[in-house]
């Protein structure tokens, strides 16, 4: 093919209408989504972020696109940015329930958007966007970029100040609850141990699914690298781990650590044959706490059986990679985590390590109990 | 919206990949699509196509982009240019069965093509294209037009007099056959006398669906201005013509001409009543003899029943209108067609001018038949 | 095949509960349905109402599987009947949205079903069924026949006579309405007409499909063969009565009349030139009152254009055949409509009566209207 | 609900059309289906088959309806009886692709089908049906019993003893095959250890699924209990049989042994889980012969990974159920696996045996791979 990826370039007229509301912000946000991380336009990202001083979120799949722990990353601030932001620059992001649809009590006070994306049936889906950006993200980024040369002002101390203030005190309650580290491990504990170790490399492919394991691990483990994160996506597919787990490898030749909630991991764990089979270097890490969110539920209905909730307690996931060759860990504390997992990672071998955590640890994540029938499942 | 059709424009690579291919064509052709009508680029085309001097084929729906009597327009050469010509620059056409999928006989000797399109998933999908150009047709036509500003030069004195001689050729042929005007009438006979009235108001929507209706008066009544031709499309879905007849009135304000097979208006004939309810001014001409192609076709199984290609013979479909207050004509000679024609245009209200072909004079279109399982319908 | 339409036995089980629900039974009626007209077990059936006394309710097209005139017929009781009975008889009958799905304020009083049906997965479907016996109709009813030769007494006179009292009072009041005869003609006075012609000739198949024209043939033109009915049926498909002329025509080989409404009619008018091209000796009957339910109907935006409901105002559908080589009648009085209806079955030949009925005569069928949002419609 | 599963009765024409039919048969032989089983009639087909003396042959799930050692089964002589059998009485049978369509070479000469099914719609599906016979299947037998009571003559000497003589041939041959038990272990030899366990305990369910262990087992494992046997049915659907076990556990409250290809497990063998979680008594077996129909298949493009069909080589499936609490068996001879699933069974607790399997003993099933397109896998 002569031209796979035509660059489709933006109509000047629509970006000096979004220059002109840029310039207007008093609050402006710039929310990178996995369309900014696919459209490999990275520089121009980054200079437009940082030639702007503007303060930036990333979604899930964009982290790492500038490394996490840039100055300008309000990550640590979302709900506070999202509330207050006047002005938001959304780049290959999409309003869908991720988001909130653009609106209610998440987003504050009303607020004027700038989208740029690559199709032009996304605009107005469920706000009005105010200035259209259409085009390939690095075309219609460079454009706002130029754009910027000339009569724009960083954004104000006030703005860059109280997002600040606000990141420094959720990290340290953050830092207090990640410094507890109890035995049995909570998330926070087993996750303080990956991140820690994943700090080192970089270039390490990261998969992510589960309830509370990507809940947590989504804010808890940074990204430095662009495209290095793999997660259930926007429709929370379970089960898709293992296979992107594989996909990465085999496409990157480079390690993957798989960071799996019991409950994801039983959708596809049989893959496990596959990456023995096949020798990837990819270590599993399966958060074990005995059930869906948590371990402790009790059978609504009285019955000897357990609650359709929980699994088989005490299951030793390691034993099931041992069964094609691999190697099995037996995680009780972070520091065990920690040392099994660099240990893996040097190997370059399929592993899996099964990371016991307090089957009391987790909570029910997006609330979604409250949608079913609840007389169908108790007991009268 | 504030941007419900926002201009793409196309990478300045792109461009000057296709204007690097057209400075060395020896025989460029440029053909027009329905997509290149809709884009409402209209200006913009016309300057592309008198600045290069390349001489262009309108598809059907496109016909009116430039008028159809323009120097330029090779259409009376059609298979000619196709089959002689070295690069093609698509603008808003694609290679579906219109166009033989761009490749095989019609084609003739290998061609290279630049394809200017919307749809970048569009590009190379029957054939490889050498210089895509994507974005909006009006964007991509301006950049290459400034393109070809300094440099280019226009087509060779050989390519443009070969043109004209097979054009010259052609149309002393068609000459002919619209000169004889037997009675009862042909197609071409008939065709000519609304051809002749029509010049005069290329305001009028001509709305056109059929088999031999269809091929002969597509390539007989010029149209002069752009989206003014309505006919059964890529598709060529039978029975669409009555709406589109009653949707270009309404919303265009301004007279219909509906050239109709007797088969093709038999699908949603009774729509006379909806057009004589609102009263709109659609004149709807039904060209009658008798049958399906034509109305001679014997029942094949010999028993008493008529073909089943063949239609009720001297059908008087101007009564049909009758019943519904709306003005019938009957004519049987080109003159009668031309004048009831003038006088139901002059009118502005529901008409419909039953005119009679001879039973004989049409073919089978496309050669349909010939896909039939011939046992299922012959007499053993 | 051997044995393309397989008897199913019912289990002698099934048919005793039937029969011992029935003995016990003080209001018995039986529901016949278009399921025991399709069966062909036209003496079966007789012979099960005749010997039983049970009185019975034809639903549409099982009217002639006995002659509408027949004692034991409830039709002009209807209401009555469903109200009053306790133990309900379907042959062939489903309880859908025609029968109100056999509960609620149409069937008044608790009732016990025994339903006859060929598919056991009908069983149950909206209500619970008492005594289910599947198999084929014919099959059934023989055993339900047999099965009462013993120990089964006749319906009390109480329950016949205050049916016969019902059906008394409710069929003077219809004959004084036919009776009335104004002009220009109401729905009741045309279809007076019609009756009296059709009552003479119980071989003719007789079509029928619209609104009011729907609603009114069925409970005024008695039928007194089996499947010489066909209507829009269970789910009222508009435009299907064309078809049904034709292929009643072809495969009887004997005359049919439609009796269309003339929104009906619209839908598949065309047809006329199919029935004229192979000479159908079909008499259709266009009741033309100017619109959809009633011609009187005002534009609720009050802009030129007529209301969406109201058609072209005097149409002469008559003249429509014609167009093809059919004879058209206009009949304005319930005498010309009886005139040109014995004319035309007569002549065996294509024709159509163009029935004028008086603008105002309907009312909006089934009450379709209100379920529409008024907003879209009506001027703010 | 009052009936829910009807009683249908023949018709006696066609029960009496099938007698004439079975009367005129020199070689009859009764076909056995799944629709047998589910019908529950099993002491009528019993009684059938006795007092017919004709000989039958069980499909797949129609094992057990009569004890597969019956001295009138026909299985050990199937290829014999399809080609020189006569008449043929399908009974929950159908001549789907598992028969051939009921021609071709497996059937041999042309022979008359007499169909016992429930729909009517079945019949003359691939072939005519001389004798359909419509209605539940206990309705059908015992009609066709009590038809056969007077003038019917048992098979001839002649029919039966060269079945006899077919049946001791292949007997013979089969059992010097399970005799030889090599170790590593054959099909054979396993499933030779298996049969004589469960021919002990007719009440366990078997669940079967796979390519070579569904192909042998289904011959070798004799049933004695009707609706014991589960495998992948008509349309062979893999990752079905952890499924079943777990649906024939709970609904049966009795044991269930699955014989399972490795590759069959793979599908859903995170199911093991499951049936720890609920400490079902459920014995997987799974068959580990390394690979896909075998082991010992080599990457065809030269590679250094191996073939597509080959798994991890020495997978210990054993260890998976260990993971969640089971008890993992590892068996190396026929003597360690009968004495293993002997003492699964015995602790009614969930368990695995490992099976090891000669990687060089299986052949491909159905010969499917020749239809996969050469070109696409093997190097140039």
């Amino acid at each position: 093919m002569v031209d796979p990826v035509p660059r489709q370039i933006p109509s000047p007229d629509a970006v000096q209408r979004a220059i002109d509301l840029l310039k207007g912000a008093k609050h402006p946000l710039i929310l990178l989504g996995k369309g900014a991380a696919y459209a490999q336009a990275d520089a121009a990202i980054r200079a437009l972020v940082e030639t702007s001083g503007i303060p930036y979120l990333p979604m899930s799949m964009a982290k790492g696109l500038l490394p996490d722990n840039h100055p300008q990353s309000a990550a640590a601030a979302r709900s506070f940015v999202l509330a207050e932001a006047d002005v938001v620059v959304l780049i290959g992001a999409r309003l869908n329930w991720l988001l909130a649809h653009g609106k209610g009590k998440t987003w504050g006070a009303p607020k004027k958007f700038i989208q740029i994306d690559i199709a032009p049936t996304e605009i107005d889906s469920n706000v009005a966007i105010a200035a259209p950006v259409i085009g390939d993200i690095g075309s219609c980024v460079s454009a706002l970029l130029a754009g910027i040369k000339f009569g724009f002002s960083k954004p104000s101390a006030d703005w860059t100040a109280s997002i600040q203030a606000r990141k420094d005190k959720n990290l340290a309650k953050m830092a207090a609850m990640l410094d507890q580290s109890p035995v049995p491990m909570n998330f926070h504990g087993a996750l303080r141990a990956i991140r820690d170790v994943l700090k080192k490399r970089p270039d390490i492919n990261v998969v992510n699914e589960g309830a509370n394991t990507l809940d947590f691990a989504r804010s808890i483990v940074d990204m430095y690298e662009p495209r290095k994160r793999f997660d259930s996506g926007t429709w929370g597919i379970m089960g898709i781990g293992m296979g992107y787990a594989i996909g990465a490898a085999v496409t990157s030749r480079l390690p993957v650590v798989a960071i799996e909630g019991d409950s994801a991991f039983g959708f596809s764990g049989m893959e496990l044959e596959t990456i023995c089979r096949y020798q990837l270097p990819v270590v599993t890490i399966v958060f074990n706490n005995n059930g869906v969110y948590r371990g402790t539920d009790v059978n609504p209905t009285g019955g000897a059986d357990v609650a359709p909730t929980v699994f088989v307690k005490g299951a030793r996931y390691d034993k099931m990679i041992e069964a094609f060759g691999g190697i099995g860990y037996h995680a009780t504390t972070p520091a065990e985590l920690s040392k099994f997992l660099i240990e893996a990672i040097a190997a370059g071998k399929p592993a899996l390590i099964n990371a016991v955590i307090d089957e009391a640890a987790g909570t029910e994540s997006g609330r979604l109990t409250n949608l079913n029938p609840a007389s169908t499942a108790t007991k009268k």
